[in-house]
């Protein structure tokens, strides 16, 4: 498994293995499924290509590189075919270690949207935050996604406190 | 000067030379002046103290000292008079040291509100930010200083996007 780490039990049906409908008949391909990691060496034209894909402007790979190294959890999600991958959901969170984390950069491939491959991932992102004691996650959440968070236990603007943001000039 | 660093120009008048109206008559005091500092190495029982003046629940020290320690930026405003300091306000940023910055523990002393300093404990720690080549500055606002942060330029929910907490069961 190397660093792959299968995130599923048995019993999680939300991610069950991947079967694509186009798969030519009489041809045997090897099952698919869904793993995630923490691994921060990601290739970034591979990242860039997912964020593309979702419509996301381009961003320079030295910066992207810079804040995935400066971010406190990095996780990465692949479709896994024998020995081929696929990167087709990522997201990150920037934290203090201690209090809070911020999580960023949120992103499932379109091809594999509305199959609960999100809700996955940001379970899985929750629970390693959870893992290294940080008890205040937040997340600014674009208008059509607040539905998403709020499924998976996040409060909106709770006891009145507001997301507020600041751009230079 | 050492760490310190003045950060009013002198044609700042938001925050003027301080000199408390209870200084006894007829004796020479130093003039106060406001001062900030990056400095990470603080005395964590006045920065305590000063937490506990504006009423927020304590945390462990050895969180705290953790928090500071990988935090992007800390910030602390003193009090300076004469080689003495007093810790009068306070505020850290976490960031991916790219592209998001988040605010948190802003924090003024109770005496020394109503005169401008979280103001310029505020501008103060967006310029550091900038100078950091950070664009996107966010934090969490309480509902009573919604208004303040707004002064400062910062956006309520921009475009719908809107803070989101997740916390533990």
């Amino acid at each position: 498994m190397g660093f792959w780490k299968s995130l599923f039990s048995p019993s999680d049906t939300a991610v069950a293995p991947q079967r694509p409908t186009t798969q030519p008949v009489g041809r045997v391909e090897p099952e698919s499924r869904v793993v995630f990691s923490t691994e921060r060496d990601l290739d970034l034209y591979e990242l860039e290509e997912l964020c593309d894909a979702v419509g996301w402007s381009r961003r320079p790979l030295r910066k992207v590189r810079k804040a995935i190294q400066h971010s406190f959890l990095v996780v990465s999600m692949w479709e896994q075919r024998g020995t081929k991958r696929r990167m087709i959901g990522f997201a990150r969170a920037t934290s203090d270690h201690a209090f809070n984390a911020t999580i960023w950069d949120v992103v499932v491939h379109p091809d594999y949207q509305s199959r609960g491959l999100g809700k996955a991932l940001m379970r899985y992102t929750l629970k390693k935050l959870r893992s290294e004691d940080i008890s205040n996650i937040t997340l600014f959440a674009d208008p059509h996604v607040v539905d998403f968070y709020r499924r998976l236990g996040f409060i909106l603007d709770p006891e009145g406190i507001k997301g507020m943001f600041w751009y230079p000039d």
